[in-house]
């Protein structure tokens, strides 16, 4: 890609900080478990499948200072790393998976010494990463299928590699159609109130050569209904039993503009993004963040000071107006019904 | 209302710099015929009422200095204004209609002299400027009857005393509704990429006390999923002869959204709104606006600068999903078939 969203070597982590594309590239070294909990809370770094790679790392930077043999102790600690950790963000659900991952590995190797353990959850971190980086690929692969030579694509948020730790779930299908030699235009939404469309979307696949299209968020229905979108590709932060998708507030408006128009629209997340504890939509907790993200425009206020805001951070898409879900295992159409449960094995 | 959008006295017009709301209240001087065209141009002033009153009084502006007893050079001279003015903004009407009723009214008054004439078009500003205020309130006196206490309203854009020389359009609605003792609160879309929502509508709901609270336009959708939205009530900037209404750009987007949630969807507009000379919304010119009102806010960049941009700065809303045009006349219910054409007398 060119860059690298999340970097782990020789014991250092580091990542691009995010809140500063495109106008600065900046890499920031997270030394402390509370840098990792922040530029995880303030979106330094963002996205579901970046999220879950980066806080598997942040278990290790957490114990970095651990001397103690004292197995009780170790995991007392691991235990308090891991439930800090999931205060972070509370809708993508990739969080929890990783965090429980790293946690299961290390209950499984409870009898090894404490420097063992550690070695093992670093080894398990870097394994989740290397995953991760194989399901952005495969993601791409399944997902290209769906697409056309010709087909002018409208996307939300930012799903690419900088919300991965490899080519990205929605953008992986541009990628990978593109590389595959078909003819891709994409129309990237600006995604108030954070502008991840304008400042990410815009900023990596311009980097990657893809034409490319910047609208405001209120555009969409307009060129929907010009004929100038084909497919909507978009990722997702949770995903529950039956297909209901959490992602970037505003993508529920998307799907409901796609029907009307009788345009396909797809979800692209791997497998880890589904939980199946919860049975539909409905279920999945919706981050409401902080209101002068709204009232405050690129560090300019806006808005009067009084002013209420609402500022939910998420929406949910029932699976009924999403017409397959991409997956790294393969594509699950419409109507889901007990299909999905096949990306558990 | 506490301020006056547009004030004509002692041959000087004053407007309120809209661009520099809510942070500073500036009024501005339009002296010269170039300070009234780009007040249009610019947004100083915006609204499709305010701009038909706005641009009556930008006639007299720029006759002021016109000395010439010939009559000839006289109109020779008016006309040249009247197309100079008209070329400021393609989409709202109401300018078209003022500039062409300011011209009539001179015609009609040929065979005076020209320092007669000016006076009369002097009047003939005043008198669109009084109907304006008159139209307001009774569009806001018709509309209201459709307002339950309780109601949940959500706007878009700015269809307030700001857009009009009066006390708004849409919001006249809500002004009244609070008048007559209906608890109303409004959920106001910011409006990318201009922040009409954001800057002017919270700003002058707030200033009226009125309950508001701002979100981003992308939040619409899931408000209306979750049941906090009741009635949508927006305003226009054209309206074609079977119904069709250019908005605000978003505008398109929310009444699909109002359909799938069976919300009643309101379009409030005077009677100088409707151009009976297009048959439907396909002929209404959309305005495209600079593409650095989408790449930055206020000197920032907000995305990468060799990126492309869409930005209209309208969409046509199909009077098929517009449950009634609110006009001071009457409100008119959907299907329309020829019912509007009784607002032409």
């Amino acid at each position: 890609m060119g860059f690298k969203t999340i970097d782990y070597e020789n014991d250092k982590l580091k990542i691009i900080d995010q809140r500063r594309l495109p106008g600065k590239f900046i890499i920031i070294e997270c030394n402390r478990l509370k840098d990792v909990y922040n530029s995880i809370k303030t979106l330094a770094v963002r996205g579901a499948p970046a999220i879950g790679v980066f806080a598997a790392y942040g278990v290790c930077v957490g114990l970095k200072g651990t001397k103690t043999s004292d197995r009780e102790k170790f995991f007392l600690h691991l235990n308090k790393i891991v439930e800090y950790l999931k205060e972070s963000r509370p809708t993508a659900v990739n969080l929890f998976w990783a965090l429980d991952r790293m946690k299961a590995i290390a209950c499984k190797n409870k009898d090894k010494s404490t420097i063992q353990i550690k070695k093992i959850l670093i080894k398990e971190a870097k394994c989740i990463h290397k995953e991760d980086e194989m399901m952005c690929k495969a993601i791409g692969i399944n997902g290209a299928r769906l697409i056309r030579s010709g087909d002018k694509i409208l996307t939300h948020c930012n799903a690419g590699a900088l919300a991965t730790a490899g080519s990205g779930t929605a953008l992986s299908v541009i990628y990978r159609a593109k590389q595959e030699g078909k003819r891709i235009a994409v129309y990237a939404d600006e995604t108030r109130p954070l502008l991840q469309g304008a400042r990410l979307t815009a900023w990596e696949l311009n980097k990657r050569k893809i034409d490319v299209t910047l609208i405001c968020d209120n555009m969409a229905g307009s060129l929907m209904k010009q004929g100038l979108i084909d497919k909507i590709v978009v990722g997702a932060d949770r995903i529950a039993a039956n297909g209901d998708a959490a992602n970037k507030i505003g993508t529920y408006g998307l799907a409901v503009l796609a029907k009307e128009h009788k345009i396909p629209f797809y979800v692209a997340a791997p497998s880890s993004t589904f939980d199946f504890t919860l049975k539909t939509g409905k279920d999945i907790p919706i981050e409401e963040r902080e209101p002068r993200e709204v009232r405050r425009f690129a560090g300019v206020d806006t808005a009067p000071k009084a002013i209420k805001v609402r500022n939910p951070a998420f929406d949910v898409t029932p699976s009924r107006l999403i017409t397959a879900i991409i997956t790294e295992k393969s594509v699950f159409k419409k109507p889901y019904g007990r299909s999905l449960e096949k990306v558990k094995g």
